[in-house]
């Protein structure tokens, strides 16, 4: 069966500065799917009345949820993992290629985006003395040592852990934080690439077709 | 080749109410590896002083880090993903299961760990008024929701999904942010087997071992 992937995202989210249009989830399985090539639909939950049927596909009420033959599968760190076995282009097909995508994939989760998205969300309601700040940028230091020494993080070529990883990144103010000249080079070259573009478009369009009045 | 499986942790940790001791992750690790009946050893490197060979392996300079023939893993969440696909009392071996599992594990880390995590490293140092309590009650709700339900999240069986799962939620105060009686019977089946049990046992050892003065 060749049936296409389906992405669940809202039909409409609030656009503006700190709005997250441009930056739901749904986007990272837009990008993996472009960049490997596979032909993906996308369908909608309204934003503002969940229901009952989206939290038993999502227990957390949130996007994205990834379908295919029969398998439903939610948090976009477990749909990139999924979607990765699908092609070399998103984790290579070797056991240490393989360990090294899987490991920074969850660092991007559990190690950056455990404390950016914290500290931006309390930065909202407090612009002095965050309680996360020096957490924040410990953290980042030690990724732009990382990423001062190579082009993607893992196995030496482009994977969906630098998907996540930038995709963290690039959210607004958390370049803020410090001086990261090596962070934001990462980032420039993840969106760089076309299929960053074309999931990044599509996101937009998606939710300015539901525009409301 | 049947070498165990190495597990890197430190040589020592602070006792004491909230001291990490009996918390240190590669509990996860330990507990997976008695759960399944594989074997491993245990290495350390000094809490203090964890210099640059230990960032090589690990770069933000936490533990645990698992090494298997030539393969060297960081975070946790990976190492328990990447032991998961050695037996089925990890993880089962139906594609449903598998993305069951992946799921759920990807959840403790991003949808519960992510918010309990920075919710007690504020309170540590702020009793009144955490900016992330209305967060950490909402996604503590949505899990209790589930766990009215069942025993374990995914495929119906004890699976890595729990034992990330209930190592985030028996860290001391989680389970103080509200009233959670399915989260806490939960927590107490989780900590009742044995192969839980013979891990925790063996890391308090472990650091007493290396006791100071």
């Amino acid at each position: 069966m060749t049936e296409p992937l389906i992405i669940w995202t809202y039909d409409w989210v609030p656009a503006g500065k700190s709005g997250p249009r441009g930056h739901v989830r749904d986007i990272r399985l837009r990008w993996a799917c472009e960049e490997a090539g596979l032909p993906y639909e996308v369908r909608s939950v309204p934003f503002d009345n969940r229901g009952p049927e989206h939290f038993l596909r999502q227990p957390f009420g949130q996007v994205p949820v990834l379908q295919e033959n029969g398998i439903t599968l939610f948090e976009s760190g477990a749909c990139l993992l999924y979607l990765a076995r699908k092609s070399e282009k998103l984790m290579p097909r070797t056991p240490r290629g393989e360990a090294e995508t899987l490991e920074w994939t969850i660092a991007a989760l559990n190690s950056i985006e455990m404390v950016t998205v914290p500290w931006w969300f309390i930065g909202l309601s407090n612009n002095q003395d965050n309680p996360l700040q020096g957490w924040v940028v410990q953290r980042l230091q030690h990724l732009e040592a990382i990423l001062t020494q190579r082009e993607w993080l893992a196995a030496g070529q482009f994977s969906v852990a630098d998907i996540l990883m930038s995709d963290v990144l690039r959210v607004p103010k958390v370049m803020t934080a410090g001086d990261f000249p090596a962070l934001r080079s990462y980032i420039d070259r993840a969106c760089a690439r076309p299929a960053f573009k074309a999931a990044y478009d599509a996101q937009m369009a998606h939710f300015a077709a539901h525009e409301r009045a």
